[in-house]
C-alpha cells in the first residue's frame, strides 16, 4: 500500500509508541493487550467500524505493535495502520459468534507463538469490547502467564497532546461552533426534533471548508422541556415548543478527535430563574476558565466554578 | 410520569417478559441480569444514550423487572421504561470511573437485599458492556451465587418478531429506502464523500412523513475503490471519482428498529468482468429469496444463494 493517508506523522507514533512502553516497564508488563478503539487508533492509527467483533493491538517492549482482528478486517487495517502488512494478523470467520470457538484461542495461540506464553499481560479489565468471557478464555488458554490490569495504561498516555493533536481538536472545535451555530438559528416553535437533529448530522459530517467531519463519538443529545431533565435522552419525532428549554450537547469530530459543546437554547422568553441560573453558570465557567492554567489540578477548576455558585 | 410515549403496548411487554422467563427457567437460572443495550430496551423500553457506564436490567422470575443504572440516568430509565418509578434504580457517581469502588458492588449489595445472594445468576458473558472487570467484581461480591453464562438467551426470544415490531421494521425500511435513493441520486464524480454522508444522516433523521428518523446502530460505510475491498472502512473528504465503485452498506432506524440495506453504485460504465458479478449475484438473491420461507433454515438460504453463484 502506497497511498495510506496517515492522520499523523511517524515521530507522532514513536512518541506513543515510547510513552507507553515506559508504562508498561513501569507497571511490569511484557506485553500489552489493547482493546479500546481509541486506545488502538492512537497507537497504530487503525480506524474501522469493526470494533463489534473482538480485536486489539498487542505491544511487546520491543519491535511493531500488531493489530490483531477479524479476517475480514486485516484488508482495512492494512489501509489504515501504519505498520507493515506483516504485523496486520487476523482469525478466521469461524471464530466469530461461534459457541464453539472463542476468538481468544487464536489471539492466545498468537502470544504463545511470539514467546509470552509465561510473561505478564496487561489487558483493559474494564473496557467496553473486552468482555468477561474473552478475559475468561485468555486466561484459561495461557495458563502460565499472569495477567495485570493495564485499564487506562494507555489513557493516560494520552492525556498531554501533542501539537499535531492539538491542531486536530481545533479543526473539530471549528466544527463544533459551526454544529451549535446551525442549532441555534435552526431551533423554532413547531420544527420536529428530529428535523432540527438531521441539520445538526448534516452540519456535523459537511464540516468547515477543507475541515470535513467525521463521526462523533456521542450522538446529538437535544432533549426539550422536562426530557431535558433526564441525562442522555436521544431526540424524537415531537416538534419544538414556545417556553420550553432545549438542552444541547455535542461534538464535531476531526478524524476521531472531537472537542464537546453544550449549550442551551430556550424558544421565547425565559423565566427570571433560568436567567439567574444562567448568571451564576456564566460566573462560574468564568471563574473556571481563570483556573485552568498549566500547575492547576482539575479539581481546581472544578472548585473555582463551585465556588462562583 | 403521564406522558410516557412507549413504543409498544403492555400486552407486548408481557409476552416478552413470558418468553424470558421460560427460557430462564429451562436454564436454570433465577435471576437474570441483562447488559445488552438492545435486550434492556426490549424488555423495559429503556431508551438512553448511557451504555458508557454499567447499568443492566434485572428479571426475577416473578414481578417487575428492575432497571439499575447511574443515578443520573435513572430519571431517563423513569421517562422512558413501562414500569413505575420504584422499579427504576442508580448508584451514585462516586461509582463512576472510581479506582476504588465498582458499580458491581452496589448491583451486588441490591441482589443480597432482593434475596438473590445464593441464587442461580444469569449474566451475560459475551457482550459489549459486560466487561472483565464487571464480571470479576460481581463475583467476587457474591460467593454463594451461581453464576451462569446467559449470552444470547434474551437474544433468541427476540428473533420471531411480532406484529407490533414487524411495523415497525417495516417503517425503518421506508428509512432506508429513502437513503439509498438519496445516496444514488447524489452519488457524482468530484463530490466529496463526507458530502455524501451528510446528506446520507440528513435523510435517515429527517425519515419519511411521519416516520422520524432515529439513530442507527450503524453509520453508513461508504467506502470507494480500493477501501471498498476492506470492510468497515468509514468515510473521509476525499472526492468520488469517475470509473470507482462504492459500496454502501446502511440501515434506516425507527425507534430503534433497523432494515439493513447494501448497494453498489458504480460512477461511469462497469467494466464487464463487474457486470457479469451482478448478473451472478441477482440470480443468487433470487434464489436465497425463493428459499426464504417458512419452515426453512437460515443455510438453506445462504446454499440457495451460494449454489446460483
Amino acid at each position: 500500500m502506497t497511498d495510506k493517508d496517515l492522520p499523523f506523522s511517524q515521530a507522532e507514533y514513536d512518541r506513543r509508541l515510547s510513552k507507553t512502553r515506559a508504562a508498561m516497564a513501569a507497571a511490569g508488563i511484557d506485553l500489552l493487550f489493547v482493546t479500546d478503539p481509541s486506545n488502538q487508533a492512537w497507537l497504530t492509527a487503525y480506524d474501522g467500524w469493526s470494533f463489534y467483533v473482538h480485536q486489539g493491538v498487542l505491544v511487546p517492549m520491543e519491535g511493531e505493535p500488531i493489530w490483531w482482528g477479524r479476517k475480514m478486517d486485516m484488508f482495512g487495517g492494512r489501509r489504515t495502520c501504519w505498520m507493515a502488512d506483516e504485523y496486520i494478523v487476523g482469525y478466521g470467520d469461524h471464530f466469530v459468534q461461534s459457541t464453539e470457538r472463542h476468538p481468544m484461542q487464536d489471539l492466545a495461540a498468537r502470544i504463545r507463538e511470539m514467546g509470552f506464553g509465561s510473561a505478564r499481560i496487561g489487558v483493559e479489565m474494564e473496557n467496553y469490547y473486552y468482555s468477561a468471557k474473552a478475559h475468561a478464555v485468555l486466561t484459561a488458554e495461557l495458563p502460565k502467564a499472569v495477567f495485570t490490569d493495564a485499564t487506562a495504561l494507555v489513557n493516560w498516555q494520552r492525556l498531554v497532546k501533542s501539537d499535531e493533536e492539538i491542531a486536530f481538536v481545533r479543526k473539530a472545535a471549528r466544527i463544533s461552533e459551526k454544529i451549535i451555530e446551525t442549532s441555534i438559528a435552526r431551533a423554532a416553535p413547531g420544527l420536529r426534533k428530529n428535523d432540527l437533529v438531521a441539520d445538526i448530522f448534516h452540519a456535523a459530517i459537511t464540516g468547515v471548508d477543507d475541515i470535513w467531519g467525521d463521526y462523533p463519538a456521542i450522538v446529538p443529545l437535544t432533549p426539550s422541556g422536562l426530557d431535558a431533565t433526564a441525562a442522555h435522552l436521544t431526540w424524537n419525532g415531537a416538534p419544538m415548543r414556545e417556553g420550553e428549554a432545549t438542552f444541547f450537547e455535542i461534538s464535531g469530530c476531526y478524524r476521531r478527535y472531537h472537542a464537546p459543546l453544550c449549550r442551551t437554547v430556550f424558544l421565547g422568553t425565559p423565566p427570571q430563574e433560568m436567567l439567574d441560573a444562567e448568571k451564576a453558570q456564566l460566573e462560574g465557567i468564568a471563574a473556571g476558565l481563570e483556573a485552568a492554567r498549566a500547575g492547576n489540578r482539575t479539581c481546581d477548576i472544578a472548585n473555582a466554578f463551585i465556588g462562583a455558585l
